[in-house]
């Protein structure tokens, strides 16, 4: 019989590294400064390696002599069902578009179940269903899975955890680290409809035309930038947290300075008045079908052109550029002119918006 | 903007495939009949690809002529602190465990976590530290995770998901299908030792000897089996629904018969002991650190000697074989000598156990 040797005393040889919080807020799992924090002092120090890159969105390895990525993601949206999506195809997305965000075509994905006693076998095949509808337009194949059920109470519905395997495109150096001063912003499209979808929902908001979530895969538009230019030095999809907290996550791995416009940052009417009417900022909003790519000066016409060619980047625009100046901040020019500080999300602004 | 394409009408063109329950139950992720109904109902029409394999522990493929393999878990387990082990030494071993029964060996793994608001910092660093302590010992490397937050009431303490990579070993094929007519059932040491753990918690109930989860890595078992014969035809950890629903679902996936021998198994005497307070059937009581391995009967003698002189597999025996008749059924000869059916586990025998 093999006894397990794990040492489950954390006293004084080994103290909790956060102290300034004695339990999990919501605001853990937020996607701005509090996820950081339990990050960084919580997780990585312990797992440290040379593949574990804390703000990217996977990790790329070599296996035999190919470039491989991984990456995970659960998902708990509450509602499950949306205008626009549902928690499953929110789940194969999420996954095919951190893979393509590493520079990887997205390949196989893995599907793990947490559900509710007492999930209506109705919903749990309306689930199923979408995440087919959303395998087949991603073009990746769900290869394995696990199912387990968790007591009333104990969970919500339903949680899923999908991964992905993909293989990195040849000659590509994909990193939030490779942001360069005198590099180009770009961002895929409209701001903020995930997120709004979702407290409208929640809210029980109606707009004359109903705001949906953005949920779709980003493999194909960013194989088409791919094509037109390997040069491109960091992708991102602008989830929890929205584009600020995404750029903020950029300018600090790369230690430089991010300056964004306010007026080339396209916020459909429709979102800016949900936004006013629910207090939120769109900067801070989830998407989860847009992307932001730094690219040097000399491949940002030729990448925004592919983009723009494609039907999930035809509204693609720059936004900004990458400064020496203000390491580590990001900084936006408003429409009246003056210039402010985006920071990190630091409280929680949108609870289980993915 | 871009609009989600799904149909989330489930009416009369795409009925719900299991009529015969409303609600997802309790047993539906027991790892007995109605896990298997789901899944096979549910998940595995929808998903059907080459590479599905829906009763194997993970799926493999090739990319660019390297094999591969993928599998996926989600730990519920409750408690999450246990005798010899933790949430996260399971999640880590599971998942290790789970690419090595594929025949590949382990290399990269994710992890993610969903944590329920007003867990103390404490338990996390506790979890973290065991899956470090974990990795170590398997030889893994964690490469990228992501965390999730959800209300109180909406989740418990913790639940992780884990999700890993592993190259295959050259010239192997390993797949429950592979049973034949003839090989032989081999058992990596006692039983029943994991669940017997987490329900003397939860019962509350002491014993003379403190009975600890068999929590455990078995690549390294798997790789000196392998260099002692590469004609394994099954590896399996026996986890949720223990030895009997493993052998079960590789009766039913080879068209088989299979034949233990009731004194074979190894059943230690105070899980013997528990199991009757309990009114459990040991063959039925998750395992973590057991395999169950059928190979054919030339190769058998070299295989458990490869076994016995590892830590992990010294108590290894052999319990079975595998016959033609009866394809699908597990039978038991009994110490008294009559032979019973092993059925299925068909309700749920022990929740949340891994």
């Amino acid at each position: 019989m093999s006894h397990s040797t794990v040492d489950l005393s954390v006293g004084h040889s080994c103290p909790v590294p956060i102290n300034n919080y004695k339990h999990v807020l919501l605001a853990h799992g937020g996607g701005g400064k509090l996820t950081q924090q339990l990050i960084q002092k919580m997780f990585a120090p312990q797992f440290e390696n040379e593949l574990l890159s804390p703000l990217h969105d996977g990790a790329v390895f070599s296996i035999n002599g190919t470039r491989l990525a991984l990456s995970t993601d659960s998902f708990v949206v509450n509602p499950i069902f949306f205008p626009g999506g549902t928690i499953g195809d929110l789940a194969v997305n999420g996954t095919v578009n951190d893979l393509a965000m590493c520079g990887a075509k997205p390949l196989y994905l893995s599907a793990a179940f947490i559900i509710e006693e007492g999930m209506t076998m109705e919903d749990l095949w309306r689930v199923v269903l979408s995440m087919k509808e959303a395998t087949d337009r991603a073009g990746v194949v769900l290869v394995t899975g696990d199912t387990k059920v968790v007591d009333r109470k104990k969970g919500d519905k339903i949680f899923i955890n999908t991964s992905g395997v993909g293989v990195m495109e040849q000659g590509v150096d994909i990193n939030p680290a490779n942001a360069r001063p005198g590099d180009v912003v770009i961002l895929s499209g409209p701001i903020a409809l995930h997120g709004i979808a979702i407290m409208s929902v929640r809210e029980g908001l109606e707009f004359e035309t109903e705001i949906c979530s953005d949920t779709a895969p980003l493999n194909g538009l960013v194989q088409d930038m791919l094509k037109a230019s390997k040069d491109i030095h960091v992708l991102r999809d602008p989830t929890r947290g929205g584009i600020a907290s995404a750029l903020n996550e950029i300018a600090e791995s790369a230690g430089v300075g991010i300056l964004i416009r306010e007026e080339h940052i396209p916020v459909p009417d429709e979102v800016r008045g949900a936004c006013e009417i629910l207090g939120l900022d769109p900067l801070y909003v989830a998407n989860e079908g847009k992307l932001l790519a730094i690219v040097p000066r000399e491949s940002a016409q030729e990448v925004l052109r592919a983009m723009q060619a494609h039907p999930m980047g035809k509204d693609a625009v720059v936004i900004g550029q990458v400064m020496v100046e203000n390491p580590g901040i990001v900084l936006m020019k408003s429409r009246v002119g003056g210039t402010r500080v985006v920071d990190m999300l630091s409280g929680e602004q949108l609870p289980r918006i993915c």
